[in-house]
């Protein structure tokens, strides 16, 4: 048996935000799906970049930001990605090294760039994903180090891996060490358009083989391709051990066999920008769940962490997440 | 004669910001003197990057942000400054673009890669600047085109052009054809510590070829080596046909000739970030020049601008800054 070096290792595509204000003339333009994520190769992306504003730069990653997120509060974190060798890829790294998460994912030498998302937000908060995967199609079972994973209490992955065809083969090795460690395995659905991408494969996912599973709304709606959100919330009960639904200002529903616990959203005074919300939600929630608190208060900490990085740009926490929950959890 | 295209021509440094937030005892670890501009090489740069926190990277430079500045407020812009042609280059090419200035100046194709300023801002939000010039080296008269200054109402220069010594020769040609066209001359000292390293030069051209002064206490002090404000003042009359001397939350004292008129500093709510606070209140100054409004009005544009830009992370402005002032000067 291996000892538990970290909570949460994250896997997940390694990609850098664009971030840029943008008018909804904007997405109607240039047919943009508002709030979801798209995939675009280089061309489109050059094209979008050439025609968006001016915009301001941070490293994201949905599962990225989560790990980011756990070790802001406190957590032992670990990522597996992959970026390019280059001046983006020298910024991911940095940053996510910076806050606390081990990374040791070799850069790719050649081949396409660092992975960006150009993200329009809308006057009205929401964030629309363009994504160019760049150097993410290079992640491959070969990354995953099933040590590592048997290291680590959970094991976090993202649905968008199933995307790049290498990372799914990494995904599924991941989670197979993680079964055979006898460790958790936690999945965010990621987004509605990814679910609709991949539901057989996700509804398989999410019935054998995921122990805490976080979805918003839309995503298991559509995962179960039901016309209410209580329909749906039926649908998941007891697949998963633990299920977090979020359900942006109407809070979360968390149901988990018997237990259901409906947590209201924290208030915000100014709601800025969505980018990262999920992924801090699951950060919140995994840092709880490492700390041994009961499933209340990790939707506390869960929607407290959103509530934060919705009240400004960008994906990652401003404030420090760590005294923020002392503050506010008391 | 030109027929002029351009209110305002700015040629400085190229630069993109990397910010992070950081405690005093950072600054005192790395040995950084708070709120002055120091130059790094490549390996400083590398050491201080690794030692400083997450980021958020965006497009500056001083007389860049100054000229985003006055194309955000609808004024004509256009800029000089040396990229190399990579990551960080395209993204400053890109935004300055994406804001409304002309920015023609081909990139560097080798050498040295974009330059980029390493930025830590304490919690009583003062930003103490790293600036490795990279790319701005290669600035040199050759970049500066006669007619274009010729065709400029303006022709804004930063006072960190003086470091590189291409990016110097740049200057003076720009002021030479300036003149010679029968333009203005516009000039931020910078920082003081850039005017302890350039005195005798800043001094003759202050009092010789510069009609619009821009200066803050310390460095508007610092030129004359005087003790107090007042005797600054007093010495810098009679030479500029303006000079706007700022004085953070004083306000300005804007002189010109006979005319002395002392503004006040707009409130601020919460003051987060001084970076770029002097670079738009040149912005906003400027601006109400070429829009033929008197010098008290012309200054409080300038200070609305520098108060907007106070107000969060970045050296640029995150409003629709041509919106605010209409409604803050009615």
């Amino acid at each position: 048996m291996v000892d538990i070096r970290y909570d949460v290792l994250g896997i997940g595509n390694a990609i850098v935000d664009v971030l840029a204000p943008a008018e909804d003339s904007f997405l109607a333009q240039h047919d943009l799906a508002k709030g979801g994520m798209m995939l675009i190769d280089a061309d489109r992306a050059d094209l979008l970049y050439g025609a968006m504003g001016s915009g301001t730069e941070s490293s994201g990653g949905s599962a990225a930001n989560t790990v980011a997120g756990v070790a802001a509060l406190g957590g032992r974190a670990c990522f597996v990605g992959k970026v390019c060798d280059d001046e983006l890829g020298r910024i991911f790294a940095h940053d996510i090294r910076a806050i606390g998460v081990d990374f040791h994912s070799p850069p790719a030498t050649s081949g396409a760039p660092t992975a960006r998302c150009l993200i329009m937000v809308t006057p009205d908060a929401m964030r629309t994903m363009n994504t160019f995967l760049g150097a993410c199609v290079e992640l491959g079972p070969e990354d995953v180090d099933e040590d590592l994973v048997a290291a680590s209490a959970i094991t976090y992955l993202e649905g968008y891996l199933w995307d790049p065809p290498g990372a799914k083969e990494a995904f599924i090795k991941a989670m197979g060490a993680a079964r055979a460690a006898d460790r958790k395995v936690a999945l965010s659905l990621s987004d509605s358009f990814c679910v609709d991408r991949h539901r057989e494969e996700f509804l398989d996912l999410v019935e054998h083989h995921v122990d805490i599973l976080f979805a918003n709304e839309e995503e298991i709606i559509s995962l179960y391709e039901v016309d209410s959100f209580d329909a749906a919330m039926q649908a998941v009960r007891g697949h998963c051990e633990i299920a977090a639904l979020t359900r942006s200002e109407k809070g979360a529903v968390i149901v988990a066999g018997d237990e259901v616990h409906v947590i209201d959203a924290e208030p915000v005074a100014h709601v800025v920008d969505t980018t990262g919300a999920g992924d801090v939600y699951a950060a919140g929630f995994l840092t709880g769940l490492a700390e041994g608190r009961g499933l209340p208060e990790c939707g506390r900490m869960a929607g407290i962490g959103a509530a934060e990085v919705i009240s400004h740009m960008g994906a990652r926490a401003e404030v420090d997440l760590k005294a923020l929950m002392k503050t506010k959890l008391g």
